[in-house]
């Protein structure tokens, strides 16, 4: 692919191109960033109106039976259960990715503990995984008495020893979308005594995830990236059910001990007694309005299933993301920038993050540059984004983003970077959500 | 008011029939379920049109700043401040309510436990408190081996002697419509060095609140009752200055340490730093489809501020719910019906409960015929709500509800008392969602 006529080409011979009809994406906009809000699918704003008008402001109280709101964080769960290797009944969407993982760390701890080993109190993981990630787990370390190390992923191997405790990652680094091995990394635990928990955040409808293949212990993921549920939608979890039978047998409660994990939530009797199954990791009353739109974004990565799912979409992920860096370094060489995303394929998601170094090319402070470039590329339409200190993150979304998209987005980086426009941005972003 | 006339009197002379313009009501319905799920505001499709095709579809990730979405938790927070007696910068919105009263009991059990005294490890609540509340304490009580002491509402005032940490209790009860002394309970509490902590999910919007005037130390409450939030709307807490600055002093973290409860979430550091105020209980990602909705809702009650506000409302609530009192009484007589809402009006929410008793007039079991009534009504469009075991209770949302409902309501159920038409009703509940 060097030209745009080859970009073209690849588009019109692409077997996935029809899936991005799915979706309403803004005019003169290029967007790159599908890893941090997933766009629009076409169906959600009569989606949502329906909930909002028919189910909430015509069915009222009676919605939760007659438009089957009580059924929502078990439907979905299973929807995304089948995009990371789930069987139905095992994954539970509702929370936030945080709580999520403060329900299922909790637990697995909870499970270590139970195995009586006192030196087995350590949780590992990587020092450039989400913060919220390492937030929540510096806050149960703290409170249950255990340690929460942080090494960089070549240190990772070194780890499996009789103090393991938890293996906790995110399969794809938000930072360098550098993708681990599951299945090894999982095995490499359970064969030290240890549990392992993943974030799929950057994974769920990214690439192929195989939970019960891997036989993984945990695993939560977000709803608002590449499940295109809107912001700030609803998460998910799923724990094994070697675990679930584990903490019903032991009677390990998670802390999140609310009504809907309750096994007779309307019985509204005064002691928690849990939930048989993945229900017992439900707390509050369901998030109705989020759920619905995250059910429509969740549709649009299932409408793949028929052209070869997951396989099919990681394909044409590896594809666009090959090309990006193949561009890149051709045509963007000399600016400082630099490809931290692995070539390997089976070691890279579905992004490519560039950092800004000092080096060759570059002027005024790595970050300020890097964040700079970003908004002189978002001032053109080409949307990724910038993490600090030094990163420029673009997201490829097989469902919508196509070979052109690609080529155009890499011509308007040569653009910003030969013309130098990026030095007038200035520095006022008041956030970056992920 | 003996006559459908003298209410449509009261209806015509009442200053806050206005107020009712603001929903979109259901034809044919009588809705007395605005404790449960608040009726939809008119606002809301459009609003949440303009959230989903314009912030999410258009905007994308940009809307985070240009729609103001980072503000979403503080600003909506700051306007339920407005009715329960909150300063700005006191009140926060999010998650569900069973996850905030986990980070703030979580909290008040650790300025307890810092406290240094061993013995103080009761936390007090009534036994008919709603059921979700006491799992959450139950849950906690035993991470942290404090107990969990339950007892009837004449027992609390036994309850305030040295081994008291905390009083857990919800201001007006879901299934008596019974309304605490939050002033002089708290201060009850206070003077035996223990914390009050007040669940507010049928106060916000209904009755008065005084959260800084009783000095409570914590609150919670619900977004889709009278707040009208919407189905699962997100929910909210507060807590009294005195105790964020102890948790900065004394380094006391609330456990649910997301990032959007860092102090920098935006700098993406390893470790964990709270924010200052009340944003250190904030966690992940706010949900922005629900919190748009809550605020259609939310701005629903301020409206009434230049005709009186919450004392106004209350006014009227109470005369609504004295009618029906009233009414039931003379018109319902003799079926097994009994008021259990106190009628003592500084004791009474706004909500009126009826028990179906075994005595006199009643067939069947008594919660099998409290069901079945109340899904006759609703078969007549009167929708209020069943409580195991043996409780219909009706909600009275001075915001929509007039004077002719309340009416038209007792006249119904008389009619399905005098018909025997509930015994055909079957019991085939799924669900019944407070």
């Amino acid at each position: 692919m060097t030209t745009r006529q080859d970009a073209q080409a690849l588009d019109a011979r692409d077997p996935l191109a029809a899936l991005r009809a799915q979706f309403t994406l803004p005019e003169g906009v290029i967007y790159l960033d599908g890893n941090s809000l997933g766009v629009m699918p076409s169906a959600a704003p009569a989606r949502m109106a329906a909930a909002v008008q028919d189910e909430w402001g015509t069915g009222l109280i009676r919605s939760w039976n007659t438009a089957h709101w009580i059924d929502l964080p078990q439907r979905i769960g299973d929807k995304i259960g089948r995009l990371i290797g789930a069987a139905p009944g095992q994954t539970l969407a509702g929370d936030s990715t945080s709580v999520n993982l403060f329900k299922v760390l909790s637990a697995a701890i909870t499970i270590v503990k139970a195995g009586g080993d006192a030196q087995r109190r350590m949780i590992v993981s990587e020092r450039s995984n989400f913060p919220t990630d390492l937030y929540i787990a510096e806050s149960l370390a703290r409170q249950h008495g255990f340690v929460l190390k942080l090494v960089e992923p070549e240190e990772i191997a070194a780890q499996f020893d009789a103090t393991l405790a938890v293996l906790m990652l995110t399969h794809v680094n938000y930072r360098t979308g550098r993708m681990h091995d599951m299945a090894a990394l999982t095995r490499a635990a359970h064969d030290c005594g240890a549990l392992a928990l993943w974030d799929l955040a950057h994974s769920a409808g990214a690439v192929p995830v195989d939970l019960n293949g891997a036989d993984a212990d945990f695993a939560v993921g977000c709803g608002y990236k590449y499940l295109n549920g809107g912001p700030g939608a609803p998460a998910f979890l799923w724990a094994n059910p070697r675990n679930l039978a584990r903490m019903e047998r032991d009677d390990l409660w998670q802390p999140l001990a609310g009504w809907f994990g309750h096994a007779a939530p309307f019985e509204f009797t005064p002691h928690y007694r849990p939930a048989s199954g993945i229900a017992r990791f439900a707390c509050g009353t369901p998030p109705v309005l989020g759920l619905t739109a995250l059910e429509t974004g969740v549709d649009t990565v299932l409408a793949a299933e028929p052209l070869g799912g997951m396989a099919a979409l990681r394909r044409k992920s590896l594809a666009l993301t090959c090309h990006f860096i193949t561009l890149v370094e051709k045509h963007c060489a000399g600016h400082g920038l630099s490809v931290i995303t692995p070539r390997t394929e089976g070691e890279r998601g579905s992004q490519v993050n560039l950092a800004r170094g000092e080096g060759e090319g570059s002027e005024g402070s790595a970050a300020g540059a890097a964040y700079a470039i970003v908004q002189a590329l978002i001032a053109r339409g080409v949307i990724g984004d910038f993490r600090a200190p030094d990163v420029l993150r673009f997201g490829f979304t097989p469902l919508y983003t196509s070979f052109v998209d690609v080529w155009d987005a890499v011509e308007h980086l040569r653009q910003v970077l030969e013309s130098g426009e990026w030095k007038q941005a200035r520095f006022n972003q008041k956030a970056a959500v992920t």
